[in-house]
C-alpha cells in the first residue's frame, strides 16, 4: 500500500518494538473463540440513588487497560488472551428493563462457555445483582467476596433496585446465601445499623476497616477464600471501588476518607485471584466525571491486571 | 437573647442594611398564601439520554437566584413576594412514575391558584411535557414559546419518554398545537431532519439560529408573542438553556457553538415576559456540574428575574 | 396538605426508611435547650497570612457532616442530639473586632451550659485564641491537643494575631501553659528555628512527625491526654487539618506532602477523643475553595464524628 | 447470533432510529475508494514556540465531528461519505523527519485522487506548510485564507520550522505568493512589526480584527475568495482557532481577548466554503489539554461540517 | 563568560530575535528616572465583602503584560519605557493601615513626577478610595469614568471602607464631585435603588448596559471624555473587570451575565485613551484564583496596551 | 528613599522577622562564587513520548523551594547558601541539539568547582543521560540510584533519545556500568519483559515494589549506598517522580498507582543523602500542566531540601 507513515484514525502512536501491551491481547469476542479470560461492560448508573455517570467507566478503564503492559516482575508476561464482549445497551428512560438486559447478557456471554475467567466492568453497584444471579445459574453455588465501604443490603422497597440493594436482592432471592458473602472494608458512618444486624441475621462475613486494620486485609483474604472454595461452587469478586480511600480512587460518587491504599487493594486482590476458585470480578463505582488525572480508573485497569495474571 | 453575632448557620453574611436581595422576597409556600409568582423544582434528569445532573439545577439555580438584588434601572425594586413550592420528590429507579409526579405536583400547584406567573426548574428538558399538560388542564389552549438548539421532537418509540420527546409527546397528545408551539434558536448539526419535517407538517413555527441572525431575536420574540395571545389562553416559555453559545453557558449537556449570547437571552425573555398572558417560564438543561464558574445557574437566575420584572 | 411528593426545597431526596443521618441529629440552637454535643462556626480567615478563604468552611464541613449516617461498627449508632448555635457574623473590615465577636460568641455559648461537648468550625488557626481564651474562662486550666504541620507560635509584632499566632497569643497572655500544650505532627522545612526553641522554653511537648512514625501517634495521644487530664481542668482538641498529607487533605492553604494519612487522623482523634476531660475540638484551616472533590471537608466531616462517638 | 443488547465495546450508545450522526458517513480509506471529502490527521506539535499537545486535536476533533448529526436547515441532510485516511504516524524525537512525514503523506493522499475536498486536523499550525507545500504540487497555483490572530511569518533562522514560521517557509520556498495570501484577524499585541513589514513587502493580503469590525468578516470573505479565484488553481482554508476569541476558543496554546465569536467564524467558513474553487481546509492550534468543556474542539468539528456542507 | 547556552532562571525561553515584548519595555523604578508610563501593585482584597484573592492580580497581570508584543497595525511599536514601581506591601490584619498604605504610596509615586501615565493594579475596588484621593491631591479636580457592573456607593457604616464603597468615600469626603463621575456597564439586579438614588442626587452620570446596547459604548466614552476633559485638571479610568460578561472575564468575584464583550472593553478604552487629559488607569476585581485559562488577566494586559498605546 | 511600603514587583509580601526562607539562601551563581549546593534547570521534554510539558517543572519546583524555611527539627537550620545556576536554553525544533546543549551545561557547571553536591532540575527523564555523562567525566566511575516505576531502558532505534532510554544510553556509551545502577521501585504492568531482562544481563540490582514492602526503601538505600559507595567515586541519585503513587504525585505523565508514599520517599532520599559519596540528584518527569495543588512540585521541593540538609 502506498502510504508509510499514515495508520488508521488512533493508531499513529509511537511503538517500542520489544514492548507488549494489553491492547495486543484483547480481541472483539466472535463466536465459537475461546481465551482464558473475557471482558463485558455493564454501563448501568441510572439505578444510583445519588447522580452518577459510571455508566462512562468502560470505556474509560478499558482505555487505561489497553495501555498497560503484560509484564510483571517475577510472573513474566501474560500470555493470555482477552475477549472483549463488548457493552451492553442501556434503555434510556426503563431501569428495571435494564437489570433485565444485564441478566440476559452475562448469562448469554456464559453460555459460549468462552472463557476461564471473566471481568465485569459497571457501571454502578446494582449490576451486581443481575451479574452474580446469571454466574449463579451458571455455575451453581456462588460464594461473594465484596470489596466495599458499605453493606449494599438496603431495602428494595424504599426505592427500588438501586446501587445500594444488590446484596439484598441475592440475598433475598435466594441466589446467594449469607454465609456465602463477605464484606471488607466496612467503614463507619456511611452504613445503617439496621442493614448490619440484617447482615449479621443472615450471616455475612463482615470486616470493617478497624479489622483490616488489625488483621491486614491480605491475611483476611486469605483466610476467607480457603473458607469459601470449600463451600461453594464458584468465588466472585465484586470490587467496589469505594473502599478506597478517596486521596487514591477520587472518582466514586460515594468517596470517603479511611478506606484502604491503592498498594492493600492490589495485593489483596492478588490474594484472592490466585486461587482457581475464582471466576469472576466486578468492578464498580467508578464515575469517570468525578475522577482526577483519571487515578480510579488507572487502579481499576490495575486491579484488572492483578486479577488476571494472578498466581 | 443573649448572642449579639451568633446568627443560623448559613446566615452570618454581611448585609448592607440598604439593599434588597431576592432571598427576602421568597417564603416557603404555605397554603392559602398569595403572591406574584411561584417558583417550583423538578429535579427530573434521569431521563436524558445523555448523562445528565441536571436534577441539581433547582438547588443551583435557587442560590444564584436568592443572592440577586431586587433592582433594575428603570424600573425601580421588584416588589412581588415569590412563593417557593419546593421540589418534587423523584423516585430512584422509576422514571414514568416520576413524570407522573411531576404532573400531579404542577396540577396541584395550580389548584392553589396562588400565583399569577410561575417558574419551573427543570431538570432536563422531559419535565417540560408533565409541566405543560398540567398548565393546559388548568388554563385551557396553551402557546409555547420555546428557546432551543433542539427540535425535541424525537420518536416516543425507541427510548420512551427521554428530554429529546417533550414537544412530540404534547403534539401527538393533543395537548399542544403545532401552530402554537414556536422553536427559536434551532441550531444545525444537532438536529434530524425527520423531526424538522414532522414540525413542519404539524405547522410549529421554527426560527433558526440564522433567522435569529437575520431578524433579530427580539423582533421574532415580539411578532409571535402578538400572534400566540391572540390564539390561545395563555403562554408559557420554555427556555432549554443550551439555546445560548456554551461559551456563555458552559452547563449544558449538549452545549455547542453558534448559539446566542446572554444578552440575546436577557433581551428576549423580556420582550416575551412584557407580555401579561404569559403565564409561565421553565429553565431547563442546566448540569451544574459541567458548569464553570456557575456561569449557566447565573445566567438562568438573571433570566428569572428578568420574567418576574417584565414590563 | 394537597401535595404528595412536594417538599421543601431542597430536601427532596431519597430517604432509606431504616437509615439514619446526622441531619436529623442536628437541631438549631434554642435558649433553655440542652444535648450531648454543640457546633458553632467561627468562619474569620481574613487573619490569614496566605490568601484563604476557610469563612467557607463552615458550610461546606457541616454539608458533609449532615449526609453521616449515625452509625458505627461496635457502638452502634450514636444516639445524641447536636445543637447547632450557627455562625458568627463577621465585620467585612475589622479583623481585631472579628477576634473580639469570636470571644464573645463562645463565652455566650458556654453561658448557655447546654452540652457536654463542642465542635468549633473554623475558619483560619487564629479563631482557636479567642476560643481557647473563652474555653478557659469557663472551665478553667486548660490543656491543649494540637494537631499541626506548624507551630504557630509567631510572633505578634510583625503581622498582628494572624492564623500563625494562636498558640502565642495564649502563651503571652497567661491563658494557656506552656507544659500544658501539646503538638503533634510538626513537620520540617514549614517552620522557624526560633520558634521550636520558644516552644521548647515554654515547656510544650512538641511530637514532629519523625516522632509520629517511631511511636505511632495513637501511642502518643494516649500517652498525652493521661497526662493532661491529671493537671488541666479540661482538654480542648485543635485539629489544623494542613497535619494531615496534602494527597489525603488537599483543601488546606498550607498543604504540603510528608503528613500523616486519614487514618492516622480519625484513630489519634478516637484515642484522644475517648477520655471525658476532653469538652472541645475546633477544626480549622480547610478552605473549600482549594479543596479537591470535598475531601478535606469529608475528612473533617468524620473526625467530627469520631469525635463526637467516641469511647 | 445469540446476544440481544451486547454490542461492540464503545458502540452501545443510544441510538434514534430517525436520527443520522456524522459517524455513520465517515468509513476508514481504502484503496481505490472514492468520496466527497477526505480527512487526515497531522499530529504534529513538538514544533510549538510554547508547551502544546495539539497534536491530541486530531482524536478530539473526531470524537466531536462523528457525533454531530447530518442535518441542517434549508440545506436538508449532507448526503457525502468521509473518507478517513488516519492520523500520520510522528517520531518521538525527529521533528524534521516529521515535517518530511507530513508532506510524503499529504501527497500520497492526493495521488489517491479519491475526494473532491480535504480536511487536515492539526497539530500546530507547522504543519500547513509540508500540508500546502503538498497541494501545491497536486494542484498548482495555491491561494490561501488564513484565519489567524498571528502572521505566523517568522524568521527560520532562530528556532528552525516552528508553528510560527509555515507561512514564511511557504514563501521563502516560492511554494506560495504573497499576494495570494489572506490573513484574516490578525490581532495587536501579539505579532511584530518586522513581520507585518514582510507581509506586506510579500504582497500579502492583511485584515486585522480592527478591519473585521469595521468591513464585516463574510464581506472581506466574498471579496477576498472572489479575488483569489481568479488567479490561483485551488484555495485553501487554513483556519488557526486562535482567531477566535479565548471565551469561545479556550483550547488555543495562544488565546487571547478581542478575536472573532464562535457565530464570526462559522458565517465566514460558510463563505468561504461556498465556492467549488476551494479543496481543503486545515484545522490548526487546538490543545485539547487546555480546553475546556471540549468547546474548542466541538467549534472545530461544526466548522468541519460547515465546510463540507457549503452552499 | 563560560556558559553558552544557560540563562539566568526563567529566562531560558526562546526569543524570536525580531519580535519586541513588552518585558523590554519595563524597568523597575529608581529615583530620578522618567518615562512615558508608570505601573504599580496595590495588592489589597481583604477589604472585599465575598471572598476574593484579586491581591494575586499584580502577579498575574504583569505576566500576561509582559508577554505581550509591542506592536499594533496603524500604530506601529509601542516606543515607551514603562516603570515599574512594585507592589505596596499590607499588613496582614489591619486593612484601614492598608488603605492609609496605599494612599500614602501613590502619593509618593506622583511626587516622583516620573511620568505621564501610569496603571494602577489591584486589588479588589476598595483600592480606588485611596489612589483616586493621592491623585487629586496632585492633578487638582479629577474626573473619574467607572467601568462597573455596580454602582459602588454603599454607605460606609455597615462594613467599612470594603470593595463596594470606593466612590461614596470619594463623594462624601468632597474629593470627587457626583458630576465629574461617570459609569458605564451597570447592570440590573446586582445594584440597590437607594444608591442608584444616591448616584443621581449627586449628578453621577450613569449608563446602565441598556444604555451601551443603545448608543454603543464607544460614543458614550467620546461624549463623556469630552465633556470631563473642559470641567476637570485630569481624567481618570477605573475599570472593575466586572464590567465584562462571564464568559469573557470569568475571574472576577462578582462575576456574572449580560456585560459587555472583550471587544467592547478594548474599544472604549481605545476611545477614552485617545485624550490626552486621561493620567491614570486602575484595573480592579481581577481574582485570578477564581480565573479561567488566565482570560481575565490576559484581557487586562491587552485594556493596558491599548491605555498605554492609545491613539 | 521616598518610600516606605513600596517593594519590587512581587517581593510585597508578609515577612515573620524571626522566619528564615530558602529564598534567602538562594543567589544567582556569578563565576567564582562557591557554595555548598547548586541547582540547575534542565527543561527539556520534547523528547518524551507521551505529551509532557515537564520543561516548566524548574519554575514550578523553585516556586516552592524558595517557600520553604531552612528549619528541620533535630538539624537546626540548613546554613548553606545555593548557587543558582539557571536553565539551559533549549532549541525548539533540535532535540539532538539540546541534549548536546545540557551535557555542555553540565560540564560547564562542574568545571567551575563552585559546589559540593548539585540539584539538577529536569524536564523529562531524558535530561539524566547528558547530566550523568557530564559528572562522569568529571567525577570518574559513577553509581547511581534510581528512584522510579520503569527501567527506562528502551532501545534507542525505534524513537531515538526520548525519556525512556537514558540508562540505556548509559550502558551502551560505557558511561555507566550495570552493577553501579540501583533501580527502586519498579512497577508491575508499565515495564517490558525485554527491559527487564536486559537490566539483569547488565547486572542492574532491582528493587520492585514487592521488595520495597518486603524490606523497607530505608533499608534497601542504606544497604545499596554502602556497597555503591566502596566501587564508585561518586553516587548520583535520580528521582523520576512517577516513583511516587499517583495520589501522593498526580503531575507525572505516567503517574500512576501502587507507588511508594511521600513519606517513604522523603525518608528514602534522607538516607540516600546522609552519604558524602553522594553529589548530585536530579528530579525528573514532574509536569506541572497536570498537577493537582502544585502536590508534586511541592513533594519534589521537599525532597530538595531532604537532600541538601542531609545528616
Amino acid at each position: 500500500m502506498s502510504f508509510r507513515y499514515v495508520k488508521p484514525a488512533g493508531e499513529a502512536v509511537f511503538k517500542d518494538s520489544l514492548t507488549t501491551k494489553m491492547e495486543d491481547r484483547i480481541v472483539p469476542y466472535r463466536q465459537g473463540k475461546g481465551a482464558e479470560a473475557g471482558i463485558i461492560g455493564l454501563p448501568l448508573s441510572k439505578s444510583s440513588i445519588s447522580p452518577s455517570t459510571a455508566s462512562e467507566a468502560p470505556a474509560a478503564i478499558r482505555k487505561a487497560f489497553r495501555s498497560l503492559t503484560t509484564y510483571a516482575s517475577g510472573k513474566g508476561d501474560y500470555a493470555g488472551t482477552i475477549l472483549d464482549f463488548g457493552d451492553v445497551l442501556m434503555h434510556p428512560t426503563d431501569i428495571d428493563e435494564n437489570i433485565a438486559r444485564l441478566k440476559e447478557s452475562i448469562r448469554d456471554m456464559l453460555k459460549q462457555e468462552a472463557c476461564h475467567r471473566y471481568i465485569i466492568l459497571g457501571g454502578d453497584h446494582g449490576i451486581s445483582y443481575p451479574s452474580i444471579a446469571a454466574f449463579q445459574e451458571k455455575y451453581g453455588t456462588i460464594g461473594v467476596l465484596q470489596w466495599d465501604a458499605h453493606h449494599d443490603l438496603r431495602n428494595l422497597e424504599d426505592g427500588g433496585r438501586t446501587n445500594g440493594t444488590p446484596f439484598r436482592s441475592l440475598l433475598e432471592a435466594g441466589i446467594l446465601k449469607g454465609e456465602h458473602l463477605v464484606q471488607i472494608g466496612i467503614r463507619d458512618y456511611c452504613n445503617a445499623g439496621a442493614y448490619a444486624e440484617y447482615g449479621e441475621e443472615k450471616g455475612v462475613h463482615v470486616y470493617t476497616m478497624e479489622e483490616v486494620e488489625r488483621q491486614g486485609i491480605t491475611t483476611i483474604l486469605q483466610k476467607e477464600i480457603a473458607r469459601l472454595k470449600k463451600v461453594t461452587d464458584a468465588v466472585y469478586l465484586s470490587v467496589d471501588m469505594d473502599v478506597v480511600d478517596q486521596a487514591f480512587a477520587p472518582g466514586c460518587p460515594a468517596a470517603g476518607p479511611g478506606g484502604i491504599t491503592s498498594r492493600e487493594l492490589i495485593s489483596s486482590i492478588a490474594a484472592a485471584a490466585a486461587d482457581p476458585s475464582v471466576k469472576a470480578m466486578d468492578l464498580v463505582e467508578n464515575d469517570p466525571s468525578k475522577d482526577i488525572r483519571d487515578m480510579t480508573s488507572r487502579l481499576a485497569a490495575y486491579a484488572m491486571m492483578t486479577f488476571l495474571h494472578a498466581k
